[in-house]
């Protein structure tokens, strides 16, 4: 079974929730974890818990960087912060893969600072999963997009790249045999959206190994059209917030029904489908994280609201990439692209 | 009172819907307008409506650019296309500025074939409006977004020019003394998004004249953080997309309950402010189009989608834009900038 490092420092609810989500993860599955941060408070949580200890190893960090500080300032100040010695642990081979709720651009930075990126590739990108509807029989309830941050901005080269990662990703932990890629674009033609764009377009078209399906636009994201959504950092950041923005306005909505609990299922029967659909934008936080791709060891980013089931979600999620060798599967995929 | 030239054949309803809000603007306002199009069809549309014949010109074009079709192949087999004749009828002086609710590339096109642009300006930006909260008491329900297509992609003096013309225009349309303008981004930092956007910031916030309050997120659009947000136009394009795609949405809950009349009210007041948040994404319909910013001369997008009253608010915005001598007003605010 693989072997997990997990941040117990990084997230909202951190250590609490981090900790009970490896705890759960040792009573649940075979996989064992490392969690690094501060020994003390890591083992006051844990006895707070049923955990199987046997699973669980701690590796102490007394420092970690916050939530909301600069990722670059906050590991150079402090060189032994969680995420990054939560890194090193991995690239010493002490774990397969590394898991944080934290600070995303220090997740990123630690990644960079500590893994190698695979052979040929150019760009890291970190791939976030978003709801949408489904248009044919077992295609997974929720999409890919990237890079949603990594990588700001991407050429022609790089959206190629993204596309084979984030195809070969979801192929394997979505079990989808061939992903519908799609580049997110301002419109259907294949010259549209600049010239990087209608260059990625054409390369993605001449890759047989791609189930590429075309330019897909903003109001195509909530539809099943495409499973694997490419497009650079900048413009991916702004759509995943925005979606999440989205989100909190339907949690608004549910909340408000529940505090009126015997009204609410009569509330959302009426409603009708239209509103389960909005609602379920606001499920997808029990769907592990965001791996980012490219760098030869597996690494994934649990968003920073985790609760503890979340982060078994991501323990599982990033065990069950490791076994299926996702970062060998990348740079076979990118070996193979012309 | 200023003359608008009016597409009458652009437009999913067009004539019809189009012809209709004419007339109602020359019944309801002192507004004059010549519609241009298939002089048969126009004829017969304001045969069936009331409206008052001395406000209403009409000028014979024979063809027109579909929807669907490709703007430039479309307006170079049709120089006679209802857009082209009525761009020219504005740049003859037989009208002060520009309506379609057409193809919006075609748009785009006659209008830079047509009108030159305003001393200074670099690139014309297409401005779209989108619902979201307001923070204080008199901002405006809408706010702005720009630019959302005409320009795909831009450097850092076209971003600052595209914050001095939506600025002035939400000014002089949304009657907001100083517009609170941001530039959308995947970070509060001002260093975030690259080269182009960090550049972009260090000038907008040197120049006084504007309210600048910095980078807004994704997770921003929603709430009333900004009233003019600042981007290039494939950024722009996909989140509006995006944006309409969730009205849709909010559409299909509002049209399965309003099938179910009596349950309507109920079910609405149950789910309380979160689900009219929404639904109030489904309005801004009425709320005119979208400015075409950089020109000498005045031209507004309505949306595809215009209903009869749709297009009467753009005939008035246009209006009060020719009134408030907004492209006037445009080349002075960038005079001024550094």
């Amino acid at each position: 079974m693989p072997t997990i490092a997990v941040d117990a420092m990084g997230g909202d609810q951190a250590p609490r929730e981090i900790v009970r989500g490896v705890a759960r993860a040792s009573l649940e599955t075979d996989i064992d974890c490392v969690l690094v941060g501060d020994e003390r408070r890591i083992g006051e949580e844990l006895s707070a818990v049923a955990h199987d200890r046997r699973q669980i190893d701690v590796i102490h960090s007394p420092q970690f960087v916050a939530m909301d500080e600069a990722p670059r300032e906050g590991l150079d100040a402090k060189p032994n912060a969680s995420v990054a010695v939560a890194a090193r642990a991995v690239a010493d081979g002490r774990a397969d893969a590394l898991v944080s709720a934290g600070n995303t651009g220090a997740l990123i930075l630690a990644s960079a600072r500590t893994f190698p990126l695979l052979p040929a590739v150019r760009r890291a990108a970190l791939a976030s999963v978003f709801p949408r509807k489904t248009q044919y029989p077992g295609q997974d309830r929720l999409a890919l997009i990237l890079d949603v941050g990594a990588t700001v901005t991407a050429g022609a080269e790089e959206l190629v790249q993204f596309a084979v990662m984030g195809s070969t990703y979801a192929k394997r932990i979505s079990k989808v045999s061939a992903p519908r890629v799609g580049l997110l674009n301002m419109g259907a033609e294949r010259f549209k959206g600049g010239e990087v764009l209608a260059q990625a377009y054409e390369r993605l078209d001449r890759i047989d190994e791609l189930n590429f399906v075309g330019n897909v636009e903003g109001n195509d994201l909530a539809k099943g059209r495409a499973d694997v959504i490419v497009c650079e950092g900048l413009l991916g950041n702004v759509v995943l917030k925005l979606v999440e923005g989205v989100a909190e306005v339907a949690l608004d909505v549910a909340s408000y029904a529940r505090g009126r609990k015997l009204l609410w299922r009569l509330a959302l029967s009426m409603l009708g489908p239209g509103l389960r659909r909005l609602k379920s934008l606001t499920d997808y936080a029990k769907y592990g994280g965001a791996p980012l791709l490219g760098f030869d060891r597996l690494v994934l980013k649990a968003h920073g609201r985790s609760s503890a089931r979340a982060v078994e979600n991501a323990v599982k999620v990033a065990a069950n990439a490791v076994r299926d060798r996702v970062p060998q599967e990348i740079a076979a995929g990118l070996a193979g692209a012309p």
